[in-house]
């Protein structure tokens, strides 16, 4: 009983973090604060993240494996294999959306590159798997042509990051306006629709 | 004739640059070396390039211009539009690991990003005018379905700049391997045929 107490204070904490992260942003909310929203001490704060980067990665692990959740019950859902894909790129632009809400890319870039590096390309295997299996499904319906699904994954995965790195001149960025999303949000859609067509039988 | 000479000249002068940096690099290239191949002084050098960074200007802006050249004459052929683009792939692969050798990536980062990322802006943008029209000239035979070619082509070669990217992670970078810049051509082969297929009747 007590590892799950444990467990559930960290995620009580990371929910309140993510509240705050939210409205105010990653980098202008104090420890403090989320100590005072939750009524605990900072020192029970500190027991289950030692500082301030801990809790951030903590934040982007749960948004992470909120996001990844939802994409994979898109992917198995059932549907034509263009609007699996569709629906989960509407799933990655309000990720996305959100994120960049939190700004977490701001504070993380700043401190610990390297790992934020094996963070996305973690993230990119993962959805480039799940895009894998999506094709291979509408494979075996018949609807598209046979293809080495995993190189065609890889293909439409990093072309649709083309598509959003060109924003921000190919960095990952919390710099993105409202408009810009809603462009790259269009763009994906429409290369979605001509890729999914290009593999066709 | 003295404008003509002084544009000989200049052009001589890139054309040593050129060497040098395709045999050693722009970095490890000096002023000095390139007067001695050319058996000048070193003020006359000077005399058309104040400093070292006009000079990796000038050789930018030249090798731009053979690209473009080359490109535009690929992009009015006669042929099958994804043969068309296919060719334009190769131009482009060919002037990219040309481009690496001559560490002007390198150089140019570390002293005038803004007017770099300006530089690979209009590049971008001129290539995507030309893919644009070897759209359009696909449409005209009855080839392809018609679509807006602009907006086709903006999503056509963002994508292959994202199938770049990936290598270095979303960077523009000098340090591609012979077999990572062999990975990337076989993507965009793969890509162009799949995206032309897409956008056919």
């Amino acid at each position: 009983m007590h590892t799950d107490n444990r467990d559930e204070m960290r995620d009580r904490i990371i929910e309140a973090a993510l509240k705050r992260f939210t409205h105010y942003g990653a980098s202008k909310t104090t420890m403090n604060e989320i100590a005072e929203d939750l009524h605990c001490s900072k020192a029970s704060l500190y027991y289950y993240f030692p500082d301030k980067n801990a809790l951030h990665f903590g934040v982007l692990e749960k948004a992470g494996e909120t996001f990844f959740a939802r994409l994979e019950k898109v992917a198995e859902g059932e549907g034509a294999t263009v609007d699996i894909l569709l629906e989960m790129a509407r799933v990655r632009h309000i990720f996305a959306k959100r994120f960049c809400r939190l700004e977490l890319f701001k504070v993380l870039r700043d401190k610990q590159i390297d790992t934020t590096g094996d963070v996305f390309e973690q993230a990119r295997q993962r959805e480039t798997a799940m895009t894998a299996k999506v094709l291979q499904a509408g494979i075996d319906r018949g609807e598209l042509a046979p293809c080495d699904v995993q190189q065609m994954a890889v293909l439409y995965i990093q072309s649709m990051l083309g598509l959003r790195l060109s924003l921000a001149n190919g960095a990952m960025s919390d710099d993105i306006s409202e408009e810009g999303f809603e462009t790259v949000r269009q763009w994906q859609e429409q290369f979605t629709a001509i890729f999914i067509k290009g593999l066709k039988k």
